[in-house]
């Protein structure tokens, strides 16, 4: 057997993990993964059951611009198809279901419109500030950083009905609730998600696509090729470092000799390992201070569906706290048949709703979309399937590590800095798209790369690659409309319309005063006058 | 050999661990504690060297109130002394050292004096609504839950003085700085250790004593009690139960049956064990939200204490960024010898020093004890010691587990419910003096005894217990002045002058305009000056 050029021990075998592996297996690294879990995948969770073949009850969607996922899925034989955007999107306030033709609500009352055009168009400038790398350089970092999300949207919005919308585009993209992110890193992550229009959107967004049987093939497919390389329920509790090498220990005292590691975890699940030497300080005191978002994802299986039927699409915003679901997403198979809608429960409501049995989200969930959608059709589920990320122990939450106040600017240079021997994967360590399947693979193979370098097989300047858009899934700009660009803030408006009160107040209590009170304004008046006639 | 009424493993040798273990042991239990660290003691840790002969770099301060701590240091044969209070408090900002005679710094400018008095007193008012053992019950819990420190200061402070002086409490008390913690966290943490005034105080206060000999003595001395009971060097990686009982493995291969475990850790380091089955989702998601906070400690030994001659105690408060030290302490031995000086690397100092060598540290902290006791003898130091607890690995910061925002009121509930046969204990689930040696013994003994509950052998009521003060340590009330209870606040003072500006204002105005224009309001005047003069 021909010697290989050195033996990399990876820890977690998710996409990051697998990713990374794949690529040091095809460089001629002798290679092993470990995974704690009896299946691979990690944050992706493809259920299968006869009733309704199969089912993403995590990390599921796919978009333009995700091009390392999407060069990766294709080099594994996973095809995406597009997700149903057929029909009206649908947004539930207030006990009433209005129907719109966007992912954007086009709200009747003027003022709610131009607060959130107002809202996200400031967003996607202060975002444009902060550097995708390293955030916490951003000129306005520590003011940011002070700051949270719900902090700022009180002191950007005017309406009630922008503020609603706004906690639920933090709720949706970190299953957090605004007041528990810095504003800082919630920018930073809209920004490495290239922006508030391609993370929210379904055509040209981030939630365009799914893969066709799942996403967890892409682990499966990967974890196929590396084949026995590839070891499951093997916790991994110790990795001793050395000038020699290092040594991995798992839970059921398996001791693996190796020259690099690579920990393709969310950050704060590294606690769950004894490093020797211990992670310096502020590394370790940066992995107790992001935690994991709350997330329960839940499908429900219908015999039609009924929304398709009544003109929607199925996509829905729900802002009521009364209703376990934040967001709901048409989920049959792309021929149609399984009809079935996909859940978001998140922030408070996981954290209210995990504490329940099954049972009871199922039918809760299904009483949301009887009212969302309108029919009690919704309350008729032939099946039902979830996950409660919260609960699981080797992920500790979903879908990410997200950032309280303070954490960025204080800690955040940390994240992804080689300790001796041991290299740092995982989604969280990403610079694009972050937090989803797509940063899972830039931050494994990064950490692969950095390995080949370290040993002389590549040069620094080869770590980190860029991919280019595959043909099936373009980069498409978003227009914008001229109102978008141009619309006032409600600020704006209501600056406006009180000056020219002002103004023409001024203006007529001048000429009342002038008129009866002093013959100089009248020449005034007729001098100006005459100048501007001519 | 007798049969024990039941087997209890407690994970963790600290001075919780171990009290609960010895409760147990005088309980007939049969009792094994397990260590990671090679000593036992936890965050109480005393180093020893001829050049100083002993110095507590963890937690080291005990006073009035503290009668648990009191009691059990008093049963192991380990006594206290009082610390160096006689002549000056110092306070050291802006390049300049003022002295006082009080830990509360009685500033000349008359408005830093009321703006300090009212915040301090308005802070112990609200304290008082939080039930300690269920602040997340406070009625005002979601607003105060909402808010850092930092804002509530912002709100309530007018002076730079103040709000300086703010930052130093909090800092001081639980080592995060006042932007990273939650208002209602850190008042619950203040009201647990009795008021502003017992926490900050020397004098019948927090600081009023340490134990000859050192701290870790206490941890020591119920080591040896329980000798071979005690296991070092063995971290639990994995804590399994089921009906029948409970498994503690330990990185070493040792597996332990037993009827019940005690976690007396940290929150955050529960992160470091697997349990089978896992923490439920709430807990599991409480321990990634509760960080440690940031302390470097250290101890500077001299030829003479050169602060005592020049008529100083050796306490010091210092604001300054650019300085190491957010407080100094006398450290001499209760004899006088050893000449010392405790300081404390705190917050974002701690972030910024740990990075540096032991021997950068121990110049910055010289060099500043120049600038603060105006003496270059400080900088002629015969010994120092410290430690790092950013860098533990079995700690992972101190003093303890701190909350941002949000956390106390969705996770607080969580904080020490057992879990099927694992009790928690650790300071942090302490309802008096959390955080302290005081709160370590509540907790520790709280969880044996719930343990002695559950097997019959006490009644639930029995569970929580109080301690009567020792005769040489009362509680005393403290005593407040007139001007401390009745001092307006800055905003007081404004909104008097401005009203006695404006009512004074209108009466000259009045006077002038009925002077001059109307006889009326001469004829008002003479018949209330009438009415007045009799």
């Amino acid at each position: 057997m021909e010697k290989k050029k050195c033996r990399v021990v990876v820890v977690g075998a998710g996409i990051s993990g697998l990713s990374g592996a794949r690529l040091l297996d095809g460089a001629d690294v002798d290679v092993t993964v470990l995974e704690a879990r009896s299946r691979v995948g990690g944050r992706t969770y493809t259920k299968r059951d006869q009733s309704y073949k199969y089912c993403d009850v995590g990390g599921s969607y796919v978009g333009p611009t995700q091009n390392k996922i999407l060069r990766l899925s294709r080099e594994l034989g996973v095809e995406t198809y597009r997700i149903n955007n057929t029909g009206d999107y649908v947004h539930f306030s207030r006990g009433k279901t209005l129907r719109f033709q966007s992912t954007w609500p086009a709200f009747k009352n003027p003022f709610a419109w131009l607060d959130i055009n107002n809202t996200f168009r400031l967003m996607d400038k202060l975002l444009e500030q902060i550097p995708p790398e390293s955030p916490w350089l951003c000129q306005y970092a520590d003011e940011w950083d002070n700051k949270t999300m719900k902090e700022w949207f009180n002191s950007v919005c005017w309406t009630r009905t922008a503020k609603e919308f706004c906690q639920s585009f933090v709720l949706t993209n970190v299953s957090m609730e605004p007041g528990e992110v810095s504003m800082l890193w919630f920018l930073w992550y809209v920004r490495s998600c290239q922006g508030t229009k391609r993370i929210w959107e379904v055509e040209n967004g981030g939630q365009e696509r799914k893969f066709i049987g799942g996403s967890m093939q892409i682990s499966e497919k990967m974890a196929e090729q590396l084949d026995e390389r590839v070891i499951l329920e093997e916790a991994v509790v110790l990795i001793e470092q050395s000038d020699d090498g290092a040594v991995v220990h798992t839970n059921t005292h398996k001791k693996l000799e190796c020259d690099y590691v690579i920990v393709a975890l969310s950050p704060s699940l590294y606690q769950r390992i004894q490093f020797s030497p211990p992670l310096p300080a502020l590394r370790s005191q940066l992995i107790q201070r992001v935690p994991m978002g709350s997330t329960i994802k839940n499908s429900v299986f219908y015999k039609r569906a009924f929304w398709r039927d009544a003109g929607m699409n199925g996509f829905g915003t729900v802002i009521d706290e009364g209703e376990p679901v934040i967001n709901v997403v048409d989920d049959c198979k792309p021929d149609g048949s399984f009809p079935a809608l996909t859940g978001f429960i998140l922030g408070d409501q996981a954290r209210r709703l995990t504490v329940m049995t099954r049972e009871e989200r199922r039918r809760l969930t299904c009483e949301c979309y009887a009212k969302v959608f309108k029919t009690d059709e919704a309350l008729e589920a032939l099946a039902y399937e979830e996950n409660d990320w919260n609960a699981e122990e080797w992920s500790g939450g979903c879908y990410t590590s997200t950032y309280p106040t303070g954490v960025m600017t204080r800690f955040g240079k940390e994240i992804r800095k080689p300790l001796g021997r041991v290299y740092f994967a995982g989604t969280e360590t990403a610079v694009k798209w972050s937090g989803y399947m797509d940063g899972a693979v830039e931050a494994g193979e990064r950490a692969a790369r950095e390995i080949l370098c370290r040993i002389g097989d590549i040069s620094e300047s080869e770590i980190w690659q860029d991919d280019a858009p595959p043909e099936d899934v373009p980069e498409l700009a978003f227009e914008e409309t001229f109102w978008e660009r141009n619309a006032p803030s409600v600020d704006g408006v209501i600056k406006m319309t009180s000056q020219t009160i002002i103004i023409v107040t001024a203006a007529v209590t001048i000429y009342k005063y002038s008129k009866f009170h002093s013959a100089w304004y009248n020449r005034l008046g007729e001098y100006v006058m005459g100048k501007m006639t001519g």
